[in-house]
């Protein structure tokens, strides 16, 4: 039997979605279902495969199966493709196994040529019928013939120029028939034959043309951003037109099954009347609430209601539905998993669990980890905001505050992006092509387009902050004009993605606060965990934000960011400048009562839960005045000549600081910092515990260890200060000490270091650094090319690399584990609060990740959706 | 049984220096062969564990063992030890089991108290007693007691000042009493109790002083430096004394049987009479040449050298000996294998094969690599030389050509050394705690000593130059005065080690010349080597260099050094500058000619071996002007504003250059600079083949892969390139194309970089600044700590670290061999001429080592004295 590549819409269900691609298998669902669904037909993903194997060819049975199935539509509607009287007009949809929404191309109103266009006519209206037909050249000619868009725009302009217009449907059928031969006359220029008239030979190049649109470079971009891989390819969806541009009792909407900005259990979503589906998602015009629809035709309205309601339950997920109403008939055109905010998605997660449709595991699965980023990002600052006058006032369309400086271009947001500035990308409205810079800036705000514009929809996506449809922006050459306001590029500007308001300048954002949904699915969490997550907190304030977000301990407290505030600097550099062990013993004593202090708040806080604290790690030049005033003041501070000090920041300046003098290296040298910082926890330890009755776990970390007698040496410098004071003070806790495992050759003498360390703590972020020889500071200015070579996918400071450190992880994990078989191992590092990382060290069977207290709450998201490493 | 911890000379001989000590064994052996050496025992090496194993006791066994042996020694000489009428006088010596020259202690004398010293001056002379008794107090309160020697010095300069004489051996009878009441005063007031008079207390002690001495400092530095295990201990030699300073009848020497400095087979040696040994050897006064002892009594000579020939058959190597004449008699005292500078080495072993005394595999086993060192490093440039008139002249005791800034003091030498800077130690006399300095010093000049004091055997040893003897030299408080020039610290001298000339100011200096013994030993090594030896090459003169020096092939050709030389150094940086790809391409364009002809003559010169060309490694800046003197030159040279060019140097300066933007990663941004550089190789190649008929075996060497994708990125642009031209000159030249192994991850995927790649070389300097996190161009400031500390026991940049690196790379010859078994894998970096180094290279079953043409012999002898990793 030959294989199958091409299916009814009656021949599929919703579980066909890899054949089928989501929209072909969602169709073939809503069509099984008796749902008022257009006829129509599939070209499968297998097909697709099939085309690309074939360098670009349909293969004949292909096209026989095409044309098979288009008989049997033409049966089922009693309208013939390529009649004149009674013509079968078709759209041509990509379709892929998930949605990736506007990356790939269709083709509208495919079955009309010269001719059948005026028989088209006598059965609809003449305006109608050519208007169909000149969006079908200029979507033909763009698609399969890669004609720019803007070449017809052209065209239209000039026309309604002369005939004094300003809107596309005031063009009189003239207007239209003028431009046809206008848009004819296009194609022939640039493609060298007339446009085709062959309305079967349509067909097959447009289904072509959607296959080729799988590989153009946004859908790549997409994929590559997305993990999608390319392989799987796009089905083609065929389908009858229904015409929601038919004329005044025609229309045609988008509508999510509940609200996809807060997810309030409310039909939301939007409709214009007389139009095409693409003149809503384009946001060209500004639709009408879904609401507006329930006066405007109530019946109509509530048909759509029971269909969404049913989808929803059937789907067990909100949905995102495309309608068209012809001649008041309404059909469903399309229905997907609605795409949400991450407030929405947890208020929906939570509400179908309540409602009995999904449970808890479900709900968890459901989630994206790192979409909570949103909401857990900043938003305005409301006791500022409070002081501000919005300029204007647009669409709420993705949610959370924002300021950068303004930007024209997606190219100007890269620019900016490069030099490390924050940037707001105003547009007129945001096309596929603009997805980079898109990603990339701080906030959207369109002039044009609704809640699900392209920019609302990506912007939500992104977890950008976007406001859409700000009607008050006006564009001039060099600046744009906001409400009032005229703005330059580079001018700041702020935007307060939850309310729609824009304001002029710097306003401030603050940390969100966080809603019951989220405590709720926070619980869920708890129960259903696997790897546990620690924080990375260097102060009281941070360990409480990491208790508060759930942390099970501290997995990384940095003790130098403790001396770089005002009154703890100068005794740093004191110490620093300090040419005498006596000199620097006395500076470090100054420095001791902040410590102590700090690690008193930060037990206080943690309540018990182990707190990870790592000696000093910089070099000490980091600590040193970088200016010749800071110098200047320096020298009266501390009665050191200002040359004596300028002598010293150049003695130690090193040319590769990653690799100097730093870590434990400082405590080879100076063996009495570490021993005052070693005291200062240990005196912290105490006091929490018998002032404040904290069962305290203090362990410290030895960062930086490249050797067993070094490591050996300074852990005998801190065991015997932790021994002396514990003794005088008469006291008995137990101090675990470890080290971190950032260095290659940690790795290789991972076995040796095990036997004396209670734990290790991998820094993913320097054995990055290390094992790429990639310095951080540094490898942004050229990883850029490497994305665009297509050489790495991802950057491995940001997404754990399995292959190369990886492999270093395991060899350092089995070694270890050999000789120290109980050693608690977690990692700390960027790497620790990012989701597919988290899943890589779940699976090594490491204890903790441990990540910035912000990223605690995705991070316990992605362990309670992983299996478990260790057999329950 | 008891164990024997103690042997008579008559118990051993030479094949029992672990347990008897070198020294020892060699007593032994000689009285064996009933050589004329003074009755003795020895204390054995286990005596001295068993001495640190009791907590620096001496068992009660071990002493009765000791004065058991005494007593036979009383019998054999007819003398009694403590007897006032016939005392029996001893030496007391240490002995490890290789000659550790000058590190440990001696006791001599040892048998005289306040009674005996009496009847010792009526059987000798009573000047001779006393002055007897009074250094045996001077050494044994100092060695025992650790009493600074100064203080007994000071004593003697005043009693001179007041007897108005001027050398120790006018004082007279009287001084010498009153000189021996003061000793004893400051013994008593350092020890607290008057000196012993029993004398077999004081033997007991010491005995164990000299076990003692084998944990001094400069001993364990000495071991340290040439990798004595600390816990082979040391034997000690109980000696009857015979006495070089009985009369003018006597006297003591050293003497060789080989000449040390060149190799001449006579005896050559320097004696003094009326002295005793430690006379000579510590430089205080200037001996004769033994060739005078020849004229002053010849049967004593004649003896002697007869004994010298004898032994040298027997040990079959050059001697070292020491004798004494005591009242006319020859006594021998020590033999040894004599140290010697790389040149006699050579010669020695030469001759010795050609006597037929040794075979050719045991004449290489016999040479140190290391020293050779010495021959293949620099003299001064003769042409510069003739201009100048020597200041002074001394003895040339090692040799070679130096030049530095004066010193005065070894801890100055490490000062200057840890800037950078070159010195030569000028001293008095060296002592062996100037051992640190002497070891840095490009230099040693002394006004003391002949060519066996202390600073010419230290000298030789370390192959640094050295002129003793130095007459002409006055020292002040800050300055010196030599000949009739004055220099203070800091400033520049020249000394030439081969005629003991001393010049004032720079003279350059330029390699040596080798000599027919060099090429002798060089063309055995061909037969017996393990891994092959390649050079680091970088221009075609270093191609040739490495050519004669018998390198295999190139295995590092390094292109960036090319594009520093003035023409084409603003070529390369209107490359950087450019800011199109246009422009950097006809900036290349004009580098192309340059670096072709550079590879013609590299390819010519190596005369059909390989050369491996490694593309343009370090980041774009290093070629930059600095200054802004350089940048307005360049400014105005190119046209760019001088504003420009400093904005391009800001954007490209990098926090840490080591881990930034070089090696492969400049191709992936600017693939045309290796289409370049490849042009030129493959245009060189053809042009060496047409042109000079050379077989070229081109290796294309990409730097710093961390990536499958980003290797086959930058090969493919080779690989291009290559086909393109060699059609294009319908040329066949087989191209290898591999990569360095230099970072972490490369190691880790060595199997998929193995697939694709003819060979591998491992960049051991960059592998290890990336496994250690060590900076090389930082690291020595924090280094020192970790020597001091002992740590480290040595610098995993000169001596490759097995246990870390090593470890690194067995993983990466493993995964590589497993898919690719034949591929060809190397060193390059400074490990590859190191001797331990290479050692372990071969061990891994590498096909070379490639390291600087100078260190080629160095290598190539290391090479054949190693076991062939490949069974044959």
């Amino acid at each position: 039997m030959k294989k199958k590549f091409v299916f009814l819409f009656s021949e599929g269900n919703a579980s066909m979605r890899e054949l089928l691609g989501g929209k072909g298998a969602n169709l073939c669902e809503m069509t099984r279902q008796n749902l008022p669904v257009p006829k129509g037909f599939i070209v499968s993903t297998e097909a697709c495969s099939d085309f690309y194997l074939n360098n670009q060819t349909l293969s004949s049975l292909i096209e026989k199966q095409i044309f098979k199935a288009l008989s049997k539509i033409e049966k089922q509607t009693g309208k013939i493709f390529g009649s004149v009287d009674n013509p079968l007009i078709l759209s041509v949809r990509s379709g892929a196994r998930i949605s990736m929404p506007g990356m790939m191309d269709s083709i509208l109103n495919l079955g009309l040529n010269d001719e059948i266009v005026r028989g088209f006519s006598k059965i609809s209206n003449p305006r109608f019928a050519y208007d169909c037909y000149r969006r079908f050249i200029q979507m033909y000619s763009n698609v399969v013939e890669g004609i720019d868009i803007d070449e017809f725009e052209k065209v239209i302009d000039s026309i309604k120029k002369a005939s004094k217009i300003k809107l596309d449907k005031d063009l009189s059928l003239n207007d239209l028939k003028l431009l046809i031969k206008e848009y004819k006359k296009i194609y022939k220029s640039f493609v060298g034959k007339p446009f085709p008239q062959n309305v079967h030979d349509l067909l097959i190049n447009s289904v072509k043309a959607v296959f080729k649109s799988w590989n153009n470079n946004r859908a790549i971009l997409y994929r590559k951003m997305n993990n999608i891989p390319d392989d799987w390819g796009t089905a083609v969806n065929v389908q009858c037109m229904v015409f929601g541009n038919l004329n005044e009792q025609s229309g045609t909407g988008v509508a999510f099954t509940r609200n996809p900005a807060n997810g309030d259990n409310n039909i939301y979503g939007e409709y214009l009347m007389n139009a095409q589906g693409e003149d809503v998602v384009a946001g060209i015009r500004t639709p009408l609430p879904i609401s507006q629809l329930k006066i405007q035709n109530e019946s109509i309205y509530n048909e759509f209601v029971s269909y969404a309601k049913n989808l929803e339950k059937f789907y067990r997920d909100m949905q995102d539905m495309e309608f068209t109403i012809e001649n008041n008939k309404l059909y469903i055109l399309q229905t997907r998993n609605g795409k949400r905010t991450a407030k929405a998605s947890l208020k929906i997660a939570v509400d179908l669990v309540s409602e009995g449709l999904i449970n808890e595991k479900e709900a968890i699965d459901r989630l994206e980890p790192n979409k909570l980023d949103t909401i857990l990002h900043p938003i305005l600052d409301e006791n500022i905001l409070k002081n501000y006058e919005p300029i204007a006032v647009g669409l709420p369309a993705s949610p959370g505050g924002c300021c950068g400086k303004i930007v024209f271009s997606p190219e100007k947001a890269i620019e900016f992006h490069e030099k490390g500035e924050k940037s707001v990308l105003v547009r007129l409205e945001t096309s596929p092509e603009d997805i980079e810079g898109m990603t990339i800036a701080e906030g959207i705000l369109t002039a044009r387009g609704g809640m699900t514009s392209h920019a609302a929809v990506v912007a939500r996506g992104l977890g950008t902050v976007c406001i859409s449809g700000c009607e008050k922006i006006e564009f001039s050459k060099n600046f744009v004009k906001i409400g009032k306001e005229t703005f330059c590029e580079g001018e700041l500007i702020s935007l307060d993605g939850n309310t729609g308001f824009v304001y002029k300048g710097e306003i401030p954002t603050i940390p969100a606060k966080l809603s019951g949904d989220f405590e709720t699915i926070m619980n869920w969490c708890e129960k259903y965990k696997t790897i546990d997550v620690y924080a990375n907190a260097d102060t009281p304030q941070d360990a409480k934000t990491a208790f508060q977000f759930g942390a099970k301990g501290i997995g990384l407290c940095r003790t130098e960011h403790m001396f770089f505030e005002e009154n703890r600097i100068l005794a740093m550099r004191e110490m620093i400048l300090a040419t005498s062990l006596k000199q620097r013993e006395k500076a470090l004593k100054k420095l001791l009562p902040f410590q102590q202090n700090d690690f008193l708040n930060i037990f206080k806080e943690m309540q018990g839960l182990p707190v990870t604290i790592r000696l000093l790690d910089p070099p000490l030049h980091e600590f040193l005045p970088k200016t010749q005033q800071e110098i200047n003041e320096l020298s009266s501070s501390l009665n050191i000549s200002p040359e004596n000090i300028q002598e010293i920041i150049t003695k130690l300046h090193e040319f590769n600081p990653m690799m100097g003098h730093r870590g434990l290296r400082l405590a080879v040298t100076y063996p009495e910092i570490y021993e005052m910082q070693t005291k200062a926890i240990v005196l912290g330890a105490i006091e929490a515990k018998l002032k404040f009755h904290v069962d305290v776990k203090p362990e410290i970390m030895i960062p930086l260890s490249v050797d067993i007698n070094e490591f050996l040496f300074v852990k005998s410098v801190i065991v015997k200060t932790i021994d002396k004071i514990l003794k005088e003070k008469n006291q008995n806790i137990k101090f675990s000490i470890g080290t971190m495992i950032e260095t290659p050759r940690a790795v290789i003498i991972a076995d040796k270091l095990a036997k004396y360390c209670d734990f290790f703590s991998f820094g993913t972020n320097d054995l990055t650094q290390l094992t790429y020889a990639f310095s951080r500071d540094d490898a942004g200015k050229f990883l850029q090319d490497y994305y665009n070579k297509n050489i790495f996918k991802t950057d491995p400071f940001r997404i754990f690399d399995r292959e190369g450190v990886g492999e270093l992880l395991k060899i350092a994990i089995e070694k270890a584990k050999k000789v120290n078989p109980n050693i608690k191992i977690g990692v700390c590092g960027e790497h620790g609060g990012e989701e597919n990382s988290i899943e890589f060290f779940n699976e090594l069977g490491l204890n903790y990740v441990s990540c910035s207290p912000f990223r605690i709450p995705i991070a316990r998201l992605t362990s309670s959706k992983l299996k478990s490493f260790f057999k329950k």
